[in-house]
Formats: C-alpha cells, structure tokens, sequence
C-alpha cells in the first residue's frame, strides 16, 4: 500500500520547524522530506538535515529536469521539494512530511489528491512579528515583506483539511501527532493496510 | 457553536469501554452519554455512571415517549441512548462519547451527519472470544450468540469514518484520543470555534 504525504504549511516564523521537530520524535512511522533552497544557510542549520543549500545555477537546472514535486521564489529566495524522495517513499509505503509554503502547499494539493493538508497559524498577527524580530535572521525589509505574504497566505486557510493555531509549541506538537496518528486510523486506510480480505475473515473464523 | 459526537462501536467483548474509560481520563473536553439498559447490573458496574439500569416497562414508556436518539435490543436486552442530555450537552457545544452497538450506531448515522464514528475490531475472532470467555460474565449460550453478531457486525465497518484494531490497550487508548483531538481541528470546525472574522483579523492588523 501507498505511504501517505501530509504537508505542513504556514506563514514563515509561525513555528513549522520547531512543530514538525518535536513531532518527529513522537512518530515512528514517518519521515521529512528535506527541501532545496537557494537562501543562505541559518547559523543552527545543518546541510541536507534543515535544506540542502545549493546555489541558483543549480536549482534552475533541477527545475529544468523536473526533478521538483513542486518549487516556488519565497521572499526572494527558491525553494523547492525534490520529487524522487517523496515518490519513492511513498510507494514503499512510508508516510512522509513536507515543510513548505503555503504557495507550494496549494500546488501539491493540484498533484497528490489525497495528502493531508495541515495549516498552521499564528494566534495573532503580534505575535508573528514578535517571533520573526526573535529569530533575528532577517532584514528589516525581508521581515515587513513577510508579514505582507502572511496576511494573504491566511486567506488560503479554507483550502487545507486542519487548522492548528500555534500558542503553544507542546500543545501544538501535540496536536499535529493526534492528526498523523488518526489520519492513518481512516477506515479506507486500514482495509488498505491490513488487507480486505484479512479483516473480514475475522468474522469468517470457526466458531 | 455545536460540540461534536463521537460515537464508538463494535463487537461485544471488544474492548470498548476499557478504551472509552482510559480516553475520559486523557481529554478535558468530552462528556461520556451514559445509556439506558434492561440487561442485569455486572458487578463492577456502578448505576449511573456505567448504565442507567431499568425495568423493561420503564424502557418501553422511554421508547413511547420518544426519549431515545437511538435504541436497540441486543443480546435480547434492550439498550438505549437518551436523547436529552445528548442534544443538550452538544448544544451548549461540549463534545459527547456514546459507547453504543453497531445497530445503534447505523442509526445514529441516519439522524446526525457530521458525527463521528469510530469502528473497534478484534485483532481476530478468537482472540474476541478469549476475551469474552475471560470476562465470564455470560451464559455459553450468550456468548456463543455474541460471536455470531460479531460476524455481522463487522461487516459495517465500510460505513464508519474510524477503525481501531485493538491489539493493545494503550496503543488503543492513544488512537482514540487521537481521533477525538484531529477532529476537533478539522479546519471548518476551528473557524466555527474561533469565528471566521477573528481568524482572518489576524492577517488584517496593522504592521
């Protein structure tokens, strides 16, 4: 049976990473999907871990082979989620998890008609700010064009399938395990796992 | 807005109410429906909080009075969910857990379409019967009458939303919870809960 793809999205500084780090330590059954881009490397990050950091010469010609499931410019800088990892899990079975944007959440949603889409959000606009001025990792006039971007990416919210609004990273952490565990618990999907046929000879054993 | 029900199903023996009971303890925002029943009192239950137990005329006066949401004779015992404290609590929007058979759940799905519905299976029909002997609070006769349902009941499974396999209890407990938590951030209903203007306020502060 098909892994399932669920995509984590939301404005930028809403808290993605630290969630999907956390939860990655919950869940056994999934792995991350690492992304491409062409921003610089953040002090904490580590190549092909967080991204792998290749130059612009490089990831145009990746897009020219249509090596992307799906790539997108996000504040200036390209990101892009390679194709063959994604594809490949998936078919073996193994359920993985996409940190992108919300641009490149709603071009998967065109491509793969039965990933689980997860929007995260900020409790206020305040508090996006107050996390972007925190991180520190932006100029003043990336960070005011962040902002801008998050007021229509939440517009997008209607389209995906969860909502988790991040006022706590814990509960959150929380909250977005409790929606992987119970996606993979969808009637279709156990029938799927187990076999049609093993779980309703259940009822066909001897008495 | 309206709490949401989470009705929970399957096979005599299944291991429901241990399931329900360990879940209770997990999440705050729940209330367990306690039905109505005319099947003799097992000695670890308490009145009121396990069932309601009552006489069959009082249960058939209940069935005149239409103040059941759904009932059903199982096993040759009558048992029923009152209707009252159920649209009441889900009115004043807290979230209600029916532990109820599958004939009341098919009937739950006719009146109450956005419910949700959860399915818990045997790992496998002995293993169903081995609980049933351990619980040994059946006639032989009983027990061998809840097995033939079992057959039958699970071939309702494709109408639920949810399937649990009970292998362990905990792991059965943690995927209940998970299930009740993702539901409640199903997109829609977290706007519902927040209101769509204060969501989308968010992207419409000042900067």
């Amino acid at each position: 049976m098909a892994g399932l793809l669920y995509v984590i999205s939301g404005p930028s500084g809403v808290g993605k990473t630290s969630i999907i780090e956390g939860v990655m330590k919950k869940v056994r059954n999934v792995v991350f999907s690492v992304s491409c881009t062409t921003r610089p490397k953040r002090p904490n990050e580590v190549e092909g871990r967080d991204y792998f950091f290749v130059d612009e010469r490089t990831f145009l010609d990746m897009v020219q082979k249509d090596e992307f499931l799906e790539w997108a410019v996000v504040h200036g800088h390209y990101y892009g989620t390679p194709r063959k990892f994604v594809e490949e899990q998936i078919q073996k079975g193994i359920n993985v998890i996409l940190d992108i944007d919300v641009q490149g959440a709603t071009t998967v949603m065109k491509k793969i008609k039965d990933a689980v889409f997860v929007f995260i959000a900020p409790p206020s606009f305040d508090e996006l700010k107050k996390r972007l001025l925190k991180r520190g990792t932006e100029k003043e006039e990336d960070m005011l064009k962040r902002l801008e971007d998050a007021k229509r990416e939440l517009e997008q919210i209607p389209k995906f399938q969860y909502l988790i609004v991040n006022v706590d990273l814990q509960e959150s952490i929380e909250q977005l395990t409790s929606i992987i565990v119970a996606e993979q618990l969808k009637v279709s999907r156990v029938i799927e796992r187990l076999g049609f046929h093993k779980l309703f000879s259940i009822g066909g054993g001897s008495t």
